[in-house]
């Protein structure tokens, strides 16, 4: 099923369910009102949102209302829980040795892992607003999911049974510091794994990841292909020593390709590998005015999470 | 006026006042069920408080009960935004120093900020699981405050306005990476700045807080000496760049002393200026089976928060 939360003037917005085709959605009243709530009592609570969602897929439902993407907060906006866990190793190689630094051997083997504030996450159309004296502001897309409770030392393939939603985000950053960066911002469609279909196996999905940079292609990539680690795999680092909590955001960090000849998933990594080739970098960081588009496609062209369409602005201060 | 959540089996549990004394306690049922709502809503929800707590202080209270600070949970045992800034960059100095690293300036010029998940908060009773491969376990004694929305790049003045309770908190640590720690625990009661009176002042607090270990006290510190930044620019470091929501916990970072020679904050100070003396760290990490009490003492020697009185105990793996 595909879920989504709405603008209603609180901090936590009004859950809703969506159709498949992302044309109709329906007020999960009666059911719950919030997110969170869905996850704290999942077993419970979900079923009867599977119903709905048959109902109104069927066209049966009976409220009903045309879905405006723009009207969406991130799925879940206030998170307890959001950590990044790099599952794009490459990538990161290919940034370091363009800085004539031998990325380090536990790059290879352990997933880094990032934590960050989990309030104030962005919706799919709020600007992304930096300080003007941000450091080479850079987005950063990616997917991520959203995890029941997994007790701390799970291993990978049952801690991929801790998966209860997909999302799609975009995690800006800006120079070493990201908490220098707005917070991270999510496309406006959570989809359970089921309904992810074949593309969702081994605990990776495989769709296209295409970012748009004013208008223009950035780069458009493959996001099981460069993945190192599966979900599984990044929920149990991000559980290695401690409880994740039901309703916990893991990312995968910044997409990547395996290959640099495929594309860079930031600006950074587009930078670093026009370093390596020899020249300056030419590709400017984010200016004010700038607007990011991120999409993920299936196999049959659909937007599955629907797009996050960003305008970078300057904060004031 | 002084706030708890009790246990009552679910995540966020029950919102109660407790007595100035702590003797007593009441819910506050029909006022609000979750701390979190309380921070949400503060303007409209805490006067509402406060009449019961000065009703509950008359002994006029009607479903008043004996308080019992084992059934707590951490005031806020979810938390959107959990962030320690260093308050305390003396202790840090003499830690880098022993270790033969000359402290950079940034240290003394800008408190350094970790950021950490907030789910799973523990209670003042609850154990501190380690796992048996955890390197170096620590206990990081400090004070905290929850925040209301303190929008991102508010000067430190105006952002000590931003404080609704204060917290006393022991953040455990690990070694380099924090998050080989269970989480962090807090004390029962959390304390409004106005219910502290005179203690306090330009955004300190002033009381000692106390660390025993196994029933023999390891430190005694004043909170406020050892303190180079008040809470005012502690809250705006942590929103230099990003608003903090309602209900974000700021931590001082582990309690320091000025000088060495009034005691270390954690067992990594300690054996720091052991090292410093020219001998090996005589003072062990903890062990399994260690208990760790935390408690403040304000001027007329009363425990402000509760005490924290937590086993170390090794997670089953």
């Amino acid at each position: 099923m595909k879920l989504v939360t709405l603008k209603d003037g609180s901090r936590d917005g009004q859950l809703a369910v969506v159709s498949r085709d992302l044309a109709q959605a329906h007020f999960a009243t009666g059911i719950a009102t919030r997110m969170q709530q869905v996850l704290d009592d999942w077993n419970f609570v979900s079923p009867q949102l599977e119903d709905l969602y048959t109902t109104l897929n069927h066209g049966k439902a009976r409220h009903a209302f045309a879905f405006d993407a723009r009207q969406c907060m991130a799925p879940l906006p206030r998170a307890f829980h959001w950590v990044q866990v790099d599952a794009y190793p490459d990538a990161a190689e290919r940034m370091l040795r363009a800085l004539g630094v031998e990325p380090p051997a536990a790059l290879r083997e352990t997933p880094a892992v990032r934590a960050a504030a989990g309030d104030g996450l962005l919706g799919a159309h709020d600007e992304a607003r930096f300080a003007a004296t941000a450091p080479a502001p850079d987005f950063g897309p990616q997917l991520a999911v959203v995890t029941g409770d997994v007790e701390a030392g799970t291993p990978a393939d049952r801690a991929l049974d801790g998966v209860r939603l997909v999302l799609l985000a975009n995690a800006w950053r800006s120079g070493e510091e990201a908490a220098a960066a707005p917070p991270a911002a999510f496309a406006p469609v959570a989809v359970t794994p089921e309904e992810l279909g074949e593309a969702w196996r081994g605990g990776k999905l495989q769709l296209a990841i295409e970012t748009r940079l004013n208008g223009r292609r950035f780069s458009r990539l493959d996001a099981a292909a460069g993945m190192r680690w599966h979900f599984g795999r990044l929920i149990a680092r991000a559980a290695t020593t401690r409880t994740l909590g039901a309703g916990a955001i893991v990312g995968t960090g910044p997409v990547g390709a395996r290959d640099a000849a495929d594309g860079a998933g930031c600006i950074a990594e587009r930078r670093a590998v026009e370093a390596a080739a020899g020249g300056e970098p030419a590709t400017p960081w984010l200016a004010f005015g700038d607007t990011v588009r991120v999409e993920a496609f299936g196999a049959d062209g659909a937007s599955v999470f629907g797009a996050l369409e960003q305008r970078v602005s300057e904060r004031d201060e």
